[in-house]
């Protein structure tokens, strides 16, 4: 391979990345569980402090149980990536932002963290091998009082 | 063409849709409706529900009452691109969030949206050629007293 | 070199930049100095109104007292990157928001504005010559009782 496919090869590479992570994340504000799943390797590992470190059927199990079968409506949203390829395997930091409200009970979170990933080169394209989340700030409250939020280092 | 230089061209126009979406986004933030004429095709289709469907003049037209001739100040940041190109079109789907601040009213709106776009590229680069926002969360509320938010999946 | 290596340099240029304020605006979340520093050329000029005007060590000085002497947790993002690359300079505008906790006072602070950056392809890569905030819009607020919050534009 020619220096120039070289080079070119690495940005394709990142543009593929980013698609990535937009479309786990616009999956799961959609709720799509099968979307989400594309997105992994089979033996994935994704580590959520404080909801548990999951291979990726368990990661689709508490996902249905949070989200697909309640009525939240969430949002998430990755920005600043710090993205590095290395031939078929790649690194990312993320600056991640999450809202999330409850009609049922009318409270809401808002929460930020840095995402840690890796990446693996395979033959369905670019796909996430390692996912953590490290939480910075949340916020819980209630549309329905007194503000009772708290803003906690996590 | 070479096979090197049609994956250049695809990646170039990867990153001329990613800044045509930020300068339509940051034009309607600094209230400049000749900027955001210019990131459109002149045939255009705007579809802002529940606000309603445009043609280029009518979107300059309600952006002009809306925001121009009041004091609102608002932000318009769009994330997690899914972009695809096709020759000499594409599609993306963005994950949009949006403030708003009425120092009149004191009242604010929070909003979160999927965009679903269409771009044509065209002798002066590419162009929105259709855009669709779907709605995803509202929260309205006052900074003058009491919280009158709601948050309703739109 | 060709016309084809010249349109990748581009590309790599805006990947670089991208992740160089990437860099930058993790860092500060991170409260970590010396990655902050990394990101600026010695003599950069570093305009935050209406904070003021700093050059490097000015900068590292007033972030040193107040983040990294402070129990505060906040987030910089930036969107909307409108990036133009003109050989070994470039330009960029990004629309930024920005929270901020105390644990301290429970003050919090949400903030947006647009960032003017310049860059300079140097010997360590691409890095900052020039930033200037322009602040939009600003909410001071409380977690411990009434909302006590403003919303200016700046």
């Amino acid at each position: 391979m020619s220096d120039l496919e070289q080079r070119l090869q690495t940005l394709e590479a990142e543009s593929a990345i980013r698609k990535l992570k937009a479309q786990y994340l616009n999956a799961c504000d959609a709720k799509d569980p099968e979307a989400i799943r594309a997105c992994f390797m089979e033996d994935a590992v994704i580590d959520y402090p404080p909801l548990g470190e999951f291979n990726l059927d368990g990661l689709i199990q508490i996902f249905t149980e949070m989200a697909v079968n309640t009525n939240i409506v969430d949002t998430h949203q990755a920005h600043n990536a710090e993205i590095s390829i290395d031939d078929d395997t790649a690194t990312a930091k993320w600056n991640f932002s999450y809202s999330m409200y409850d009609p049922d009970s009318k409270n809401y979170r808002l929460l930020t963290a840095f995402y840690h990933d890796k990446y693996q080169k395979t033959d369905n394209g670019w796909l996430i091998s390692y996912t953590r989340s490290e939480p910075r700030s949340v916020v819980d409250g209630s549309l329905d009082g007194d503000v009772k939020g708290n803003w906690i280092k996590a």
